[in-house]
C-alpha cells in the first residue's frame, strides 16, 4: 500500500510520529507492505517553498493509494480543501460516537455526518466586485448531491436506517432545495430508508439536545462543517474524532481537531484521532482491496486505543497524564 | 407609540395574545399611549393572500414604529427576510444568558450575538444555471461591516469590553477576509474593547464548551443565526429568547423559537420570549424617544417574568404544568 504522509502544522509532526510507530507495529504483525512518502505542506511548506501544497509533491499524492494527513495551520484551507476538490475526494465521512472511560456532554450517542466536499462555498469563487463588495458564489449540482445521497443512504442501510437532511432552504430556496429534493428523490430507491429533514440552525441545537437521535445526517459542504466538530465535543473530545475524505478510488484521512498550537512541541498533545483515522485507512483499504489482513490491522488498532482509553490511559486534553509517547506505547502494546 | 403586530402560525397566535395582554396591564400601569395594527403575515396569508407579506399591510408597517413579530411557519424566510432587509434593520441582537430557576447546559453565561441582518446569503440572490446547477450569491460589504461593528463595539463597552469575530476567513478568504478586517479596522477607534477571532466551526464547539468566556460576538448573517439558536439552548432553552432586529429608525422585535406546530393550540406554548421581547420593544422605544416611562414598563415586564421563572412557574417544556394562560396571568400579577 502507498500512503503520502503529511505531517502538517503544530502538533501535527506529533500525533503524526505517534500513528506511524503505531502503523509500523501493526504492518509487522499482520504482514502488511507498507510505502510511505511524505509529503511537506502548511505553513513550513509556505515558508519554505512559498506555496502550502508545493507542486513538487504532487506527483507523490498522485502516485499514493491513499493520503494521511495531520492537522494544518493558518493555510489549512490551502491544502485540504484543494487536495478534496483536486482528487475529488467527494464524501466526507465523519462519525460522532461515544467512547467507553470518556466523559461526554451527552452519552449513547452513534451517528454519521456525511458531508459533501466538494462545492458549496468550498469551490472558493470569490470575488472583489469593487472595493467595497466581495461576493463567493456558493454551488450546489445534481450531480454531487445525488452522489453524497447514495454514500448517505448506503451507509444508512447498515446502520439504524435513519438520514437527516441539513439544510436552509426555508432562506437558500434554490440551492439548499435542490439539495433536499434531489437527496428525497434518490431516497426513493431506498425505502427502507426514514428520511426526515431539518434546518442547520434547529440541527446544531438538536446536536447537542439530542444527539441520540440520530444515525446518519447529510448536508452540504459548510452546515458539514460546523456540525462535525460540535459532534465531535457533545460525544467526548475532539481530539479523539477521526475523519475520512473518500473518493471513488482515493481516500483521504485525517484527524477533525486543528493544529493546537498553544500546545505543539511539548510531547502531550492526544494521538487518539491521528491514530484512528491511521486505522480506518487501513480498513478502507483492505475493503477496497479484498486484502483481509489491513481490516485486521485496522480494528487491532482501533480496539487498542478504546481499550487504553477505556482503561484511563488518557493525555492532559482528558484529564490524563499520558505524554503523547507513553500513550502511544500502551495502545502498541495491546495491538 | 405605533406598533405592528404579526401574530405568525402554530403557537404564534398564542404567544402574541399572551404578550399583548401583558403590554396592555403595563400600558395602562405607566400611563403608556399603544396604538396596535394587526398585520397578517405568514403561512396563513399566503393562503388567504396568495402572499406571505400581503402588499396592502406594507402601509400600516411603514407607519409603525416598531413591529411585534410572533413565529412563522415554512413561509418565515419570505416574512422576516423581507422585513429585515426592506426596513434596513441591519442589526439582530440575540442575548443569552442564564435565568434563575432555569435549568441549563452551562451557568454563568451572559453573552449577546450582534448578526449582521442585511446581507451575507440572506441577500437571496439564487439562479439555476442549468438544470442542474444551483449559485447563490454571498455578498459582503464595507458598509454593512463597519455599522454592524459600530453596533457591537459601542454595546461591548457597557460590558465586559471583549468582541469576538466569528467567521470562515480560512476558507472565504475574500468575503469573510473583508468583514474581519473592516470590524478590526473599526476596533481601533475602540482601544478600551479587546477584539479577538474564531473560525464558525470552533465557535459553535465553544458555545457550548465554555460559553462564559463570551461577552459579544459579531458575526455575519448566516453565521449568527447558527450560532443563536444554539446559545440559547445552552442558557436555558429556545423558549426564552428574545431577539431585536434594530435600524437607525425602526425596529422589530421577535422571539428566536419558531412556530411549533406540534404543540400549537393546545394553550401550553411558552410566552416567555414573545413577553421578553415585548419588553425589550418598550425600552428600546423609551430610549429612542426619552420618554421614561416605557423603559420603567419594559423593566417591569422583564422583572415580572424573571421572578415568576425563578418561583418555579414554569410552562410544560420547562417541566412545569403552568399553561400560557396561567403563566399569562403569574407574569401579569407582578407587574
Ligand atoms: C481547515 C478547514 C479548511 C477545514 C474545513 O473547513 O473543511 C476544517 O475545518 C475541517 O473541517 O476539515
Ligand atoms: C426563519 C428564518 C428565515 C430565520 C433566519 O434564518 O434568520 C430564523 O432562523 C431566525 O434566526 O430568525
Amino acid at each position: 500500500m502507498r500512503i503520502a504522509v503529511i505531517e502538517g502544522d503544530g502538533i501535527g509532526p506529533e500525533v503524526t510520529r505517534s500513528a506511524i510507530e503505531v502503523l509500523k507495529m501493526a504492518a509487522s504483525k499482520y504482514g502488511l507492505n507498507i510505502d510511505i512518502a511524505y509529503v511537506e505542506a502548511g505553513d513550513n511548506a509556505i515558508r519554505k517553498y512559498g506555496e502550502a501544497l508545493p507542486s513538487r509533491y504532487w506527483p507523490m499524492i498522485e502516485n499514493a493509494e491513499a493520503i494521511l494527513k495531520g492537522p494544518v495551520g493558518e493555510s489549512a484551507g490551502d491544502v485540504v480543501v484543494k487536495l478534496r476538490r483536486g482528487l475529488d475526494l467527494y464524501a466526507n465521512i465523519r462519525p460522532a460516537r461515544n467512547y467507553p472511560g470518556i466523559k461526554a456532554v451527552r452519552d449513547g450517542v452513534d451517528l454519521v455526518i456525511v458531508r459533501e466536499n466538494t462545492e458549496d462555498v468550498y469551490v472558493r469563487a470569490e470575488y472583489m466586485l469593487s472595493n467595497d463588495t466581495a461576493v463567493a458564489l456558493r454551488v450546489i449540482t445534481r450531480r454531487a448531491s445525488e452522489r453524497i445521497a447514495r454514500v448517505a443512504l448506503n451507509m444508512a442501510r447498515t446502520r439504524r436506517r435513519r438520514v437527516t437532511i441539513v439544510h436552509k432552504a426555508n432562506v437558500l430556496t434554490v440551492s439548499d432545495g435542490l439539495f433536499r429534493s434531489v437527496v428525497r428523490e434518490v431516497a426513493r430507491e431506498y425505502p427502507e430508508v426514514a428520511i426526515n429533514e431539518m434546518y442547520i440552525d434547529a440541527a446544531v441545537m438538536d446536536l447537542v439536545r439530542r444527539p441520540q437521535d440520530f444515525d446518519i445526517i447529510v448536508t452540504t459542504n459548510l452546515y458539514g462543517d460546523i456540525l462535525s466538530d460540535l459532534a465531535a465535543y457533545v460525544t467526548g473530545s475532539i481530539g479523539l474524532a477521526p475523519s475520512a475524505n473518500v473518493g471513488d478510488n482515493k481516500a483521504l484521512f485525517e484527524p477533525i481537531h486543528g493544529a493546537a498550537f498553544d500546545i505543539a512541541g511539548k510531547g502531550i498533545a492526544n494521538p487518539t484521532a491521528m491514530i484512528l483515522s491511521t486505522a480506518w485507512m487501513l480498513r478502507w483499504y483492505g475493503e477496497k482491496t479484498g486484502n483481509n489482513n489491513y481490516v485486521m490491522a485496522g480494528n487491532a488498532i482501533e480496539n487498542a486505543v478504546i481499550n487504553a482509553l477505556s482503561q484511563g490511559i488518557h493525555t492532559p486534553d482528558l484529564g490524563g497524564n499520558y505524554t503523547t509517547e507513553s500513550f502511544t506505547a500502551e495502545v502498541i502494546k495491546r495491538i
